[in-house]
């Protein structure tokens, strides 16, 4: 990624955090022993009970936060939907797994908030753990005066669920003429927050109570849309084992995010014009004169996840995510790079 | 708690943190199943793998970040504990349910900090990791241009472990008679840090590397002193099933924890007198005027783990944490107030 595109701009160097993971990553590797399950994804963390109960049940971990999506909720006040964005994007990330979700674990820290914004927060967070049949097992609410300013928090989340080992998707399976399938996101989810704020707010100078002309509604509503789980739409697909692979687009879009499961050898085409990308991120396209090479990096565009299956499975892939909105966005070949986009 | 005491002052409030913990608990008990094993302690999360695995292992996890005492890894410059603070801390927690530790995922927020701070971090949440035979499952390393000052950051944890319902300790079958043994801290550990920065180098205007007469070393080198591991010493004990209750000696202070285990009925009878206070306290207390209650509640006054026994099997209990420094501190008898300090 270049130095000067528009979201090192606004302050996030996707390049540079790539660089210092993969050293992490190493550090990481060394505190691995026979019972964690090596993924090439990484979308969970998987860890085999076999040792421990004789079972084949795989436990898939992940860990996250909100991000800069924050920042809407303490200019809006509105912090009852923050946890829902939280667990599914979490539920969301093991589901790529093949994993269902069995509890959760919140970390909120705080200077000084309103005891009226924690329990919004909590409720949120609850309210999306029973929505997908999650516990959420406890948490940490941690008073840090001096690190938060007045009325800000930070907020992150880790979940855990479970696969059994022959149902864990890793997308080792996928072949040459396999489809992929795009599922319908809700506004930006929970990623592309510091940019799309740093183009609408900051440098168009517009208000979060303004009204959006592409989208014909409010910034605020339109930014604040919660992140989507797609447990119920792919829940009924893992139980017919129909997917080969599954991915979240997440940080890093759809190169940063496909890529992860395709295996050597692979090109996931992606035909960009077979979806109608929503008006928000032409909006924020146009104001932040932002290419098309980083838009589909860093956002979702429209698509929070693909589904890869085989060719003779694809109508009944979309068949039954039709509530979800699915729709048939590209499909594998053989090549080098692991993911193109086709404009 | 006093709104006027010295931690309420310095900006923390434990009262207003409780009320709300038990707000938050209500919505929170909305989320759970059959599954989730109740415990009226609650170091630990509980949640039983018997309907997933057909065995009687529970997998028992918590969340905690670090706290204020990263304003010293800010200040000094030193990283590399503090990941070793906030597993170790961890261990300890689900330790407390007799659970021994499986895998650990961290959430690493900052704007932006140098790539050898990162690093650091990890590096001494995976020395942590190995020493206690934990896997770092993964984690979410999340930069936040515009939540975080230049160079800080917030650190997060979360630990799942694992204890067969047969071993699960609980504190419930402590009885009239029984005896409570401490087992010595390394400094404040991870607790007290907004009051100790806020007497010592505020009020007192004392600097980091100003040597403290009280304990004739550095400031610095006593406050970033290591949260200790307990499974070492403990661990063992489990094995034998000696222990009836166990306690992490954390936010809250004795007050606060040792009333999390002990039945209805009981009281916790701890003698101050029995163990030497490290000098940092007295140091810390006389600077601040703060009372010995106070004390009593915010730190663990050289105590960071109290372990509930037979009267029958305390020498041997005592004998096996030789190396970690272990003293009869109190016992339980018949009462109202759940632990009453004796002075």
């Amino acid at each position: 990624m270049d130095e000067t595109s528009s979201y090192a701009r606004a302050g996030v160097n996707i390049a540079a955090a790539d660089k210092l993971k993969a050293k992490m990553m190493s550090l990481i590797r060394g505190t691995h022993n026979d019972s964690v399950v090596g993924l090439p994804g990484g979308f969970g963390g998987v860890y085999s009970l076999t040792e421990l109960t004789g079972s084949d049940i795989l436990l898939v971990g992940s860990a996250d936060g909100v991000g800069t999506k924050l920042k809407l909720a303490f200019a809006s006040g509105k912090h009852d939907t923050i946890g829902q964005d939280l667990v599914n994007h979490l539920v969301n990330d093991i589901l790529c797994c093949g994993a269902r979700p069995l509890f959760f674990f919140d970390y909120l820290a705080y200077g000084r908030i309103a005891e009226e914004i924690a329990l919004q927060i909590i409720d949120g967070l609850s309210k999306a753990c029973r929505q997908n049949g999650l516990a959420l097992l406890g948490g940490e609410t941690a008073q840090m005066p001096g690190f938060y300013a007045d009325g800000e928090y930070d907020l992150a989340g880790f979940i855990v669920g479970y696969v059994s080992r022959k149902n864990l998707i890793d997308g080792s399976p996928i072949a040459e003429g396999d489809m992929i399938v795009g599922l319908a996101a809700d506004g930006l989810h929970t990623n592309g927050y510091t940019l799309a704020r740093n183009v609408l707010l900051e440098k168009a100078g517009l208000k979060l109570g303004d009204i959006l002309p592409e989208t014909e509604s409010e910034i605020f509503s339109e930014l604040m849309k919660i992140h989507r789980s797609y447990l119920p739409a792919v829940g009924p697909l893992l139980e017919r084992r129909l997917l080969k692979g599954i991915a979240h687009i997440t940080g890093g879009g759809f190169e940063g995010n496909i890529s992860r499961i395709i295996p050597e050898g692979l090109t996931a085409e992606i035909d960009v014009r077979s979806w109608k990308v929503p008006p928000l991120f032409q909006a924020i396209q146009n104001r932040g004169k932002i290419t098309d090479e980083e838009m589909y990096r860093v956002f979702n565009m429209g698509i929070g996840m693909i589904l890869i299956c085989d060719r003779n499975d694809v109508r009944n892939v979309i068949d039954a995510c039709q509530e979800t909105g699915a729709v048939v966005i590209g499909s594998c070949r053989k090549g080098r790079k692991k993911v193109e986009l086709k404009r």
